[in-house]
């Protein structure tokens, strides 16, 4: 502990009350203290850094003028919550972040009443907090009673079309409301999109506007000394702008921008609008990501997230793996494909680094598109390009498409337009927890007329998916991958179009028959190991696709053995659904077949290693081996841990 | 067809490009007979009439100007489109409209070349053009050649946050791409949000400036005309202002607003839009909702969907029905829960009639929040109601309900949040066809953990499962239920709190069993006389839930029966798997059970009557009794219709 930093001040706040004896001087030192224990803290376990350091002080000034829990604050998308953490009496357990049992790395309803609205996923937290408001005024029963909401958006998330149907409705409704626009011109990637421009010309506009002008439309806003017009207040106003139309023909009022990291405006800020705001109103912070921390503010992605790492150097300690990424993988094989097809483009909703699309649009500058926060778009924007005659891949985690879920039907489906969905973060992911697993995309997919649906047993699959997509004109299809590193197979120099509709056989045995779909594989021949050893040898298939089903295959299976168990990264629903469907069609059960499927069990599961959320799940090898053991009535004498 | 009106210039029109013979006068009296025309089909056939009747002369003056199907004409929600059906070679099959096997109520692909992008639900067509925009500066393939892509939206359209994703999207990208803002104040509510009133603003506006105004910034796009300050041209002016802002902001060059039943302002502007425009351009217009014909322009709804209707009069041929309607049993259940809780509010994306919610909103309209075309925002916001502490019921149709599924799973599921979802239009809906089925909900709902999902078996069941939502404070529950009619049977006084996760039986018979989940029990029972006539007795029990599932029930039926099937109004992955699950976890197929899934069939099913569409869905009645015969291996001799 010699190396934590000295907090002399945060060291008497237990919860955000304590706040109330601080003066403004000490609130500033308190916001020093704050962003060094952020630093040590996800030096100590990783997560996400930059984005926090970047609101320390918005954080302490939010929770000195107003009155959490009773008052409501909403921070969007939330990764940024680890000062606000910190300060409402978790700070003792930040070394569990994001780990088993530990804290998750949102705000999360469940951990804390300091929590009024979990999140995760962006641009929700204008509408919840719209929902508190309006709850506010008609007297709903909280527990934590009703106070101010207040939602704290990033410029990035204000670019999903959620957050402008919020301040759409919010502005119309006029309730007090108070959104707080965190304007860190950047979200994970730099933001693009018009709005951006916009709200970057704002900004610049600023330092010019004197301070009459300043003031239209806001002065019962501003504090005291702005409204006297003295020499301080008009420094101060240095950040503030005339600008804000966009948001004032929404029916908002507008103040800013101001300088963010400046408690000297932030505090009489929010002191004045807490004491007399009667509507809607969207206080403009510029903020920086990864401020006060020289390895976050001067990388690419500003410390978006990090391993744990070197608080002095800044150096990440990640080890180093032998086996590709799939992320990387889907990368270079569509590079290759788009090398020797310039129909193929790629479309990616603001996350290029996550999805490995940073290196394609690198190469193919002009067959890239970030359409930002924007899965709707983004997904009927591709349907668009393929009625042009391009060959577009929409690359989205599963969480993520679950946005564009309606487009994905109508605008791809039904219309069989051949966009072809790169579906990374399958299954569970980790320490992002419940909210990025990627759980129900194959159920909401496979049941879609029309629609092919793979997932990747491993890394050289996913190559071959790659080129199947490419290659497949007919309508939409589908492939999904994990987060993480391959099995570490041998890879094809080029990938292969595979037969749409058709598995493959891994291992002939007998008994029992496990059909495998998606990268369980693996797990699944390490329990045929240990099957062996018990002298049962399961055969093993791979699935390769969820729609269509690989007839042939699986009725063959069911016929030759006692027992078949499929097993799958997602939840009921899914691929064992389909082949249920199947199977019952046929009329297979009729005569009796031991059938099983294996899927993810009915629980949110929290976050920890993908394997412990895998052993959780009960997907794991010794889970299946146990699975296999269990339908062949095998009695297990030596319990295993 | 003596009543036809007479049609000269319409009579020589078999595409689009014939409209280069006339003059802009004639023009104009072509609009006046496609006008007649359009009313005069849709009385026969009902129908989508005021929003046609209100872009009869933007139909033409856009093919009079534009080249398609080169050039891309995307109607956003496409019920307006029936003019542009007379105009493009499909005007002798008017009468087959919304019918099976006949003309789509909707652009669609697959019908015309002269539908590049079809649609039906709102907001997709700036998405779509950009994808063909930025397609045909890529070179893409497309068989229609490439040019001008031209998105018409509405206002009401405009504030679904899709719509503002893809404007920021296009605003940044810059290309050439053009929209048209159909502005009628009026989606098929009256519209609502701070949007609405800003493009009010804009339009009351724009008489007061003058024409040096009025061009600022857009001079480039004016029409001759325009520039040269012609008498004749500042009156057209009248309708242009400075306005705009918002757009600009966006990235957009702004014209308008024009009066767009004026031809004498559309053809030119479109004409020097056509020849100069280079980035994207959004051009206001300003129309009337049933221009045109008396009782669609007086009626409240503007005449937005009819059935046959007498021409002179006005008059619906609407046939009535004894039983009530779903959607009423809802809103007045749900009336009678406010009454006597005032924690109960509604929300609804703009579909205030469709779901009945309008007379929920008169008796209650503090409580009732109409967010506009924005499902994203209306899941999220009933979130936020209910962690303040009130008890919202979402009332949405199944198919917008995919719109905001991600809201659904993080902040509604993930957090428990008690939001109660009424899912109207639940099954297959008819006229409307593939786009409006609500096929999947049950999929994709029943896997969430948590969810609680009823389907209503008739309009008693209904009011009882709005009891037992409004009774449900533990966490998201969901209730479904059909268009249309119920089946006439006994009404409750008191909507009864059912027991969660418990069926009830309908009639205890033998060797089969049928457990269904809907509406479909009507069939079933229907289906059952026949089978009694033939000696086979079944057993048949309402599931009424989903999840959780009746597993005593369940495991009931399948032991004291040969054969168990179930059946739902909705897609494989929802019900009938989650039962095959449960039997295959407990063992049931070991010892074999004639198990069938009767669901809906994998195919996107056109429009036609329900019944109609479920015949080919092969789920009526006497497909559940062919479905009972085939699965006990009875030989059917007397082969029926």
């Amino acid at each position: 502990m010699s190396d934590r930093p000295s907090t002399p001040l945060l060291d008497r706040v237990r919860n955000p009350s304590d706040l109330s004896q601080f003066s403004d001087a000490e609130l500033e030192r308190l916001a020093g203290e704050l962003r060094a224990e952020t630093i040590s803290a996800v030096s100590e376990t990783g997560g996400h850094l930059g984005a926090g350091l970047g609101v320390v002080e918005l954080t302490v000034a939010l929770h000195a003028v107003f009155d959490a829990p009773r008052d409501k604050i909403i921070w969007d998308v939330s990764h940024q919550c680890y000062p606000h953490k910190i300060l409402t009496g978790r700070r003792d357990r930040m070394s569990t972040l994001r780990q088993k049992d530990g804290l998750s790395g949102f705000t999360k309803r469940s951990e804390s009443p300091y929590d009024p609205f979990g999140a995760a996923h962006s641009s929700t937290s204008i509408s919840a907090a719209l929902g508190f408001a309006v709850a506010r005024d008609l007297g709903g029963a909280c527990d934590t009673g009703h106070g101010d909401a207040i939602a704290v958006i990033g410029d990035g998330a204000m670019s999903a079309g959620m957050a402008f149907e919020a301040l759409n409705n919010a502005g119309h409704l006029g309730k007090r409301l108070i959104v707080i626009l965190n304007d860190n011109e950047m979200s994970i990637a730099p933001p693009t999109g018009a709005l951006s421009s916009y709200l970057s010309r704002l900004y610049a506009e600023a330092p010019f506007q004197d301070l009459k002008a300043a003031v239209k439309g806001a002065a019962s806003f501003l504090p005291p000394p702005f409204r006297e017009g003295a020499k301080r207040a008009k420094e101060m106003l240095k950040g503030m702008a005339v600008g804000g139309t966009l948001f004032e023909e929404l029916g908002f009022s507008y103040l800013g921008p101001l300088n963010g990291h400046d408690l000297h405006q932030l505090l009489p800020v929010l002191r004045t609008v807490r004491q007399r705001a009667t509507g809607p109103i969207l206080i403009h912070c510029i903020t920086k990501k990864g401020k006060g921390y020289d390895p976050a503010e001067h990388a690419p992605d500003k410390g978006h997230a990090r391993g744990k790492f070197d608080v002095v150097t800044g150096q990440q300690k990640k080890a180093k793996s032998n086996a590709p990424a799939y992320t990387g993988v889907f990368a270079e094989a569509l590079m290759q494909q788009a090398a020797e097809d310039s129909g193929i483009c790629a479309v990616t909703a603001a996350m290029p680094d996550g999805t490995g699309l940073d290196l394609f649009a690198e190469r193919y500058p002009s067959r890239c598109f970030d359409v930002g926060i924007a899965e709707q778009h983004g997904v009927t924007f591709a349907a668009g390009l393929a009625a042009g005659g391009m060959r577009p891949f929409c690359a989205m985690y599963s969480t993520f498409l679950q946005r564009g879920y309606d487009q994905v039907v109508h605008d791809v489906a039904i219309q069989r337009l051949p966009v072809r969905f790169a579906i990374d973060r399958a299954g569970l992911v980790g320490a992002d927890g419940a909210t990025h697993a990627g759980s129900f995309d194959v159920a909401f997919l496979a049941n879609l007329p029309g629609f092919v649906v793979m997932a990747a047993a491993d890394e050289a699959e996913l190559k071959h998916m790659v080129a199947t997509a490419a290659a497949h004109d007919e309508g939409p299809i589908a492939f999904r991958y994990p987060r993480g590193e391959g099995r570490g197979v041998e890879m094809p120099e080029r990938g292969e179009v595979l037969e749409i509709g058709k598995g493959r056989m891994i291992r002939q045995g007998k008994g029992v028959a496990i059909l495998s779909f998606g990268t369980r594989l693996g797990e699944v021949l390490t329990a045929c190991e240990a099957l062996e050893a018990r002298g049962i040898s399961p055969t093993v298939a791979d699935a390769r696709f969820a729609k269509p089903l690989d007839r042939e295959l699986i009725l063959r299976l069911a016929r030759d053995h006692d027992a078949l168990i499929t097993i799958e990264e997602g939840a009921v629903g899914g691929f064992g659904s389909h082949v249920a469907q199947l199977l019952a069609d046929e009329g297979v059960f009729d005569r009796g077949l031991k059938y099983r499927s294996m899927v993810l069990p009915d629980i949110f599961i929290d976050q920890a290693s993908p394997a412990d959320m895998y052993a959780v799940a009960g997907m794991n090898a010794k889970d299946i081996e146990a699975g296999v053991l269990s339908v062949l009535g095998v009695e297990v004498m030596d319990k295993r841990a």
